[in-house]
């Protein structure tokens, strides 16, 4: 089958690769009908170390069942699945508290150890546990929503819980990508009262204020600082979403949430450390989030995008085939698109 | 009146000071009964820059109300009040949050610009705002645990809250200090069923004990973090109190926590950073907590005080007059004591 492999930063291939098959009774095998590239993806695509052997890419998906292993219970031949972008068992301690991420049994997609879906099909470890049936056809006009259950949209939802959004709440969020613009999302449906969006672009931009935002802040930095107090009686927002991963975020997330407020970071940090105290131990700023256990929040978001409620399938703002995947990635990095669908 | 001053490190004298008296209508003053030094206190006693004009110290009384100014509603001339560590105007947006310690118009007691309590007498800015009355007389035998609701028994408490102590929980408290003792009680109370001890003075681990600790860890560093895994299957714990302000102490808290845990400190921060990435985002452990409101907390605490059901005030171990305060705070930066009591 063809498949994406990177094989350091830049080097990204649509190849031949073998066929992925049942290798335990636990597995499945999924024929890919909508992959996606995720902006954690440009974290390998342009800082990777060359490596000969190269990485499957990919893990956000929803695809249809080929094959089953003799011990899968809960999903057969024939039906559309999502595909959360961890496996789990399903059953450990943690995925029982909900945080899939952290299975004991669990791992990731498309890293050097399990291949990802970028490509025609993927095996699927713990196929009870990770995959959830959709209620929906292979070619529904929902299934760019449905697709972000995979990751984007259930990430944009842990950030907003990790922030401890709720009614009333004063939220910002730190990134106009397409976590961002989920984050937007996900602060709307659980009630706020002001959703303060940080970004420059300008499409972004538009999106963000049809999924809720109220505000926009186009500056960066202290200077973004002040531009939420301004926007806040100056005393900061109750939940701060940071989106992006960097230095900068962070320490903006930091900077703008207001004495007892959170933070909920779910941007892969590309940063070291996070300030011990002035504002966070002397406001009582709490600050949380990690991986977002997507498979937790799928019952929770899937009636909203099957009944329209929420409609964060449009982050896409680009289709491509499998073999122009390349390109799609040279276009979210040069952030000529926003996310980008993979229709293998 | 008799006041205890400092001058910077080591220099600490019991000096005759104007006697406080009404500033401002909101103000009352407060005859001091029992004061307390605090584990705080030994920063400055520690660390503090040579400074003629000095600095009252202390932020822990209970008190007999003496005047009050014209704008005082709550409290009234002769009741037995306790005085939280910060005061607070207990109207604005944070008060009625609950985090007094943000309090627009307030601020901390023992600082260089408000007089503290290890003294005959203490001027209360916001009396109304700042001040509970007790409905005990001024030599009550529950005065010492009544006391310690003006600090060290809300701020075990506040460390509890912040990291998610609860039924079924297993829960770690890093620290013997008078904190971390008052952290074991609030855990118990809460529900843990697991509650871990760190600290390896034979006297404080007795009380830990007392208070409802379940199992005690000596070692330090990896050797604790390596201690407390093999007493949690390995997972570590839900709720890590950090009770000493540290470093070692911050990096065994986050170390010992297990995905999904929270970090609850309230330890003063001698440290500049919190690692970013590895556990703290990866395993979604939380990092909260700061100065506790005190204040918020006296009206849940008080009638266990009352009813005898917790008696916080075991952590004092020693009791000096007014003048022998000196020896006090060299006892307890010598390790001689947990926690001393002060008779003006």
């Amino acid at each position: 089958m063809r498949a994406t492999v990177l094989y350091g930063a830049g080097e990204v291939r649509i190849e031949n690769v073998p066929d992925p098959g049942i290798e335990v009774p636990t597995d499945a095998i999924v024929r890919v009908t909508r992959a996606s590239i995720c902006g954690s993806d440009l974290w390998p695509y342009k800082l990777m170390a060359p490596n000969e052997r190269g990485r499957v890419m990919g893990h956000e998906a929803v695809g249809v069942v080929e094959d089953v292993g003799a011990d899968v219970r809960t999903v057969k031949a024939g039906e559309l699945v999502v595909m959360p972008f961890a496996y789990s068992d399903g059953t450990c301690m943690f995925c029982h508290d909900g945080l899939q991420t952290s299975c004991i049994h669990g791992g990731f997609f498309g890293t050097e150890e399990v291949a990802g879906a970028q490509a025609e099909a993927v095996r699927i470890p713990l196929a009870d546990g990770t995959l959830v049936p959709l209620p929906a056809g292979e070619d529904d006009a929902l299934l760019a929503s449905l697709l972000t259950l995979s990751d984007v949209m259930g990430t944009g939802h842990h950030a907003a819980v990790a922030a401890r959004v709720g009614p009333g709440k004063a939220v910002a969020v730190v990134g106009d990508g397409a976590v961002g613009l989920c984050g937007v999302i996900a602060a709307r449906r659980l009630g706020a009262e002001q959703i303060i969006v940080l970004g420059h672009h300008a499409d972004r931009i538009v999106l963000a204020r049809e999924f809720g935002a109220t505000d926009v802040v186009t500056e960066r930095g202290d200077e973004a600082i002040e531009r939420v107090r301004e926007l806040t009686d100056r005393y900061g927002v109750h939940s701060a979403l940071e989106c992006v991963g960097t230095e900068q975020a962070i320490q903006t997330a930091i900077g703008i949430s207001r004495p007892g407020g959170a933070v909920g970071r779910v941007g892969v940090p590309h940063y070291e450390t996070i300030p011990a105290a002035q504002p966070t131990f002397y406001d009582n700023v709490t600050v949380s989030g990690g991986p977002a256990p997507a498979r937790a929040y799928v019952e929770e978001l899937l009636p909203e995008v099957l009944e329209g409620r929420i409609e964060p399938g449009r982050v896409f703002d680009r289709v491509v085939p499998l073999d122009k995947v390349p390109d799609g990635y040279r276009a979210m990095n040069d952030r000529q698109a926003i996310k980008v669908l993979v229709e293998p």
